[in-house]
C-alpha cells in the first residue's frame, strides 16, 4: 500500500467538506468552544503580552476593521488574529485536545473573527471552517505525538498554524490544489520552543501561529505554491519535527471520527497538566477539611511531563505560578479555589502559599498518565490522606457543563473587560448558528466609545 | 567550567560594540556583502513569488514609508522587509556563509534598510548592524551544523531570524536585557523546511525571517520578554532544532573572528552545492572544446548533500533547474553559460538540456567536501575528460572580485529592473559608509514615475 498524498488528501477533505456533514454533536462543541475561546481572549486582553504587542503592531496597522477582543482598539486582520490569540491562550486558560495538549481554539478561531469582519460570514460558515482547523492541526499533532512537544516544540503553535490556515482557507473557498499549498505555507512558519514557557515569547509564537495560518491561506489564494507533500514528505513538518511520526493520523477516519470532540475546557488557569492535581488537593481539602498551616509535606507523583513542564519550586510571578506544580499545590490548600485571582503576582507571593509550596514533593513515574495525578498529604498530626485523580475535569470523561462554561466568561469578562455587557455577548454566542453575519457578534466583545 | 548563558553574552557583545572594533576588511566585506545583496534583490523583485506575496501585503500594508527593491510599490516596514528578502533569495543568487550554507544577507539586509526609511540612520549604523546581525546568525548556525540543514531545516530562515533580530535590535539600541529578549523573540519564530526547497513557501520562510527578526526586535523594545536562555536552554534552539549541538560556538573568539570574512558570493543562480559542479563542466567545455553533443556522459561524484538537495533529472521549471544537478551539467555544457538565462522555465525545456541532463550519473560520496566536485565526461568517440574544483568560486580562496560583483549587479538590473540607474546605484552603494542617511541610496533602487 502506498501512502499517496496526505496533504493533498486532507487538504481535499476540507475543501469538499459540507455543513451537513457535520454531526449535530460536533457543531455543539464547536460552539462551546467557541464560547471557551471568547471567554479566554476578553480573559487576557489586558495582559502586559498583548498590551506590549498592541504598541509596536498599531503603529504599523493596515486597514482598521478587525476588533481587539475586550479592547477598544480596531486594528488589521493579521494583527486582530496575532492579538486575539495571544489574548486566549495567555492565561493559559483555553480549551485543550487531551491526546495533544494542542490548546486549538487559540490559533484557529482568531483569523475567522477577523476575516468575518472583512467580508460578511455566517455563523454556520464559521463554525464549520472552525471544526474543520481544529481537525487539521490535531491531526497533524497527533502524527508527531507524543515526541514533539516533550522533546521541545510549543506544539499549540506548531501544529496551530495547520489549523488556521485550514479554517481561513475554507473561509475564503480555496480550491484543494490552494488547500495544499496553504498547508504548506503553513508548514514553512510552523515553529514555537518550549523554553521560553513563562516569557512571552510563548504568546508571540501563538500569536504567529494564528497570524501566519491566515497569511498561507491568503497567499494560496493568490496561487503561492507550498509544494505538495509538506506534512508527510522526507523533508516536510513530521518527518523533521518529529520522530517516526505516524503520518497516518492525517487521513484515518476523516468524516467519522471528530477530533474536537476530545477537545476540553480548562478549569484552572494554568497548564494543564497541573489540572489534575489541582483537582486531587481541591478534593483533599474539601473532603478532611485540611487547613494549610496543618501540612508538613504534600507528595506528588504524575506524569513524567508534570516535571518536565511545572516542576517551578519558586515561581517569581504569576505566569510562572500558573507553570509551578508547587504553587497549584499551595495555592489550593490555602484559598480552596484556583482560578485567575489565585495566580496573580501577588498570589505568588504571599507569605502563606510561599511557605507551604516549600513542603511539595515532586516523583515523576512514567506509569501515570497526563490525565491522572496521586497527591498524598502527611499533616503536623502525622496523618495521612491520600486522592488519586483518574482524569482531567473539563475532559470527555467530566466535561464542564455549558453553564460553568458561561460562568468562566463572565468571571474573565469581569476582571479584565468589565466595560463588556457578558451576558449579550454569551446570548449572541450561543446563537451564533444562526446568525447571518458573524460581525453582529463580535460588536458585542469590543469596548466601545472609549 | 559552567556555560553562563551563551544568549545573554552574545547579546551583551552585540550591545557593546563599537564602530571602532570593527577591522577595516570586515567593513569592506559587510560592503560587498550588501552590493551582492541589493544586486539579488532587484534580480529577484519581479519573481512571481515575490508579486504574488506583494498583492496580499499591499492590501493589508501599514504606512507607505518603504521600498521594495526594484519596483515603484511602497510598502511599511514589515512588508518590505519580508519582500525584499524574498527577492534577494529567490534566485538562490545571494550570498552563502561557507561554514553554515546560511545566506545571511537576505534576513539580516532587508529590515536595516526598511527601518532607514522610518527614521535617519547612517551608512555606517547599518553597515555596523549589519556586521553584527551576520555575526550572530552564523555563529547560532554553526553551533547547529551540519546536522540542522542536512536534516531538513531551512538554515537561511532558521537561523537568519537570529540575525535579522540582533542587527534591527542594533539600530534600536536596545539595552543588553533587551537584546536577550529579541533573540527569544526570534527563536520562538524560527521557521523553515527543506521540502518546499522549490516552491514558493521556501521563499515565503525566508522572508519572514526578515520580518519576524523586526517584530522580535521592535517587540523587545517594548520589554516583550523572551527567556533568559532561547538558544543555550535545555528546550531552547539549539537543543530542539539542533543534535549534539555545539553551543560554544556562539561565543567563542567574539570580537577576535569576524563571520563575514567566511561570506561568500555566487557565480551562478543555483543552490550553492552544484557550484563546483558548475564550475568543473564550464572549465572542462572551456578546456577541451567539448560540444553537448557528443557527450555520452557526465559522471558528477559529489558530497551526499549534493544529492539530497539538487538530484532533480526531470525539472519542470526554472526554479527546479537552479536546484538540479542534471540540468546546471546540461546547460554548462550546451551554453559554456550559467546565468539567470540558463535557468528560466524556458531554459529547462529546450530539447538539447533536456537529452543532455539524462546522460548525467550522480554519485554520493562523503569524501568529497561540500565546496568540491569530481565530474568525468565522456564523449562518442571514448575519450575521458576529468576535472576535480577543489573549492568554490566566489568563496575566500577565489573570491569574485569588485569589478565581478559590479557586473553580477548590472546583469540583474538590466533582467529585471531596467529602469534602475544601475551604474548610480552601485556608486552609491560603494560609498554607503559615508553615507549621513541610507535612504538617500534606496532611493537609487526604486522605481519612481510608475
Amino acid at each position: 500500500m502506498t501512502l499517496g498524498n496526505l496533504t493533498a488528501e486532507l487538504a481535499r477533505f476540507v475543501v469538499d467538506s459540507q455543513w451537513s456533514d457535520l454531526p449535530a454533536p460536533v457543531v455543539r462543541e464547536a460552539l462551546r468552544s467557541i464560547m471557551n475561546f471568547a471567554g479566554c481572549a476578553l480573559g487576557g486582553s489586558q495582559s502586559q503580552a498583548v498590551s506590549r504587542a498592541l504598541r509596536v503592531l498599531d503603529r504599523y496597522c493596515g486597514p482598521r476593521v478587525a476588533t481587539v477582543f475586550g479592547r477598544s482598539e480596531c486594528v488589521d486582520i493579521f494583527a486582530a488574529s496575532c492579538l486575539n490569540a495571544m489574548s486566549a491562550n495567555v492565561l493559559t486558560f483555553d480549551d485543550t485536545h487531551v491526546p495533544t495538549v494542542i490548546h486549538p481554539g487559540s490559533s484557529v478561531a482568531p483569523p475567522l473573527f477577523a476575516l468575518a469582519e472583512e467580508r460578511s460570514i455566517s455563523g454556520r460558515e464559521l463554525l464549520h471552517a472552525f471544526v474543520l482547523g481544529v481537525e487539521v492541526c490535531c491531526r497533524i499533532g497527533k502524527a508527531v505525538s507524543p515526541w514533539h512537544y516533550s522533546h521541545g516544540y510549543l506544539i499549540t503553535s506548531t501544529c496551530g498554524i495547520f489549523g488556521a490556515a485550514a479554517a481561513a482557507g475554507k473561509l475564503l473557498g480555496l480550491s484543494a490544489q490552494q488547500m495544499t499549498w496553504a498547508l504548506g505555507n503553513a508548514a514553512n512558519q510552523a515553529s514555537g520552543l518550549v523554553e521560553t514557557l513563562p516569557d512571552m515569547a510563548k504568546n508571540l509564537a501563538v500569536g504567529n501561529s494564528a497570524r501566519g495560518g491566515l497569511l498561507a491561506a491568503l497567499l494560496a489564494e493568490q496561487d503561492f505554491t507550498g509544494g505538495e507533500r509538506p506534512v508527510e514528505g522526507v523533508f516536510g513538518f513530521a518527518n523533521v519535527m518529529g520522530r517516526q511520526p505516524d503520518v497516518s493520523h492525517l487521513t484515518s477516519g476523516l468524516g467519522e471520527r471528530w477530533e474536537i470532540n476530545a477537545n476540553a475546557y480548562k478549569p484552572y488557569p494554568t497548564g494543564v497538566v497541573l489540572h489534575p492535581v489541582i483537582d486531587a488537593c481541591l478534593q483533599l481539602r474539601a473532603e478532611h477539611g485540611l487547613q494549610a498551616r496543618d501540612i508538613v509535606r504534600i507528595r506528588v507523583r504524575g506524569n513524567p511531563l508534570l516535571g518536565e513542564r511545572a516542576d517551578r519550586p519558586a515561581p517569581v510571578n504569576g505566569r510562572e505560578g500558573s507553570l509551578s506544580v508547587q504553587h497549584c499545590c499551595a495555592i489550593a490548600f490555602v484559598d480552596g479555589l484556583a482560578g485567575l485571582r489565585q495566580f496573580t503576582d501577588t498570589a505568588v507571593s504571599r507569605p502563606d502559599a510561599v511557605a507551604l509550596r516549600g513542603r511539595v514533593e515532586l516523583t515523576r513515574d512514567a506509569t501515570v498518565g497526563i490525565e491522572e495525578a496521586h497527591v498524598e498529604v502527611r499533616t503536623a498530626s502525622g496523618a495521612d490522606y491520600v486522592k488519586h485523580v483518574p482524569y482531567l475535569r473539563g475532559s470527555m470523561e467530566s466535561p464542564l457543563s455549558d453553564a460553568e462554561l458561561e460562568l468562566k466568561f463572565v468571571d474573565q469578562a469581569a476582571i479584565s473587560a468589565p466595560a463588556i455587557d457578558a451576558r449579550a455577548a454569551i446570548a449572541a454566542l450561543w446563537r451564533l448558528e444562526a446568525l447571518d453575519d458573524v460581525a453582529e457578534m463580535t460588536a458585542l466583545l469590543k469596548v466601545h466609545g472609549v
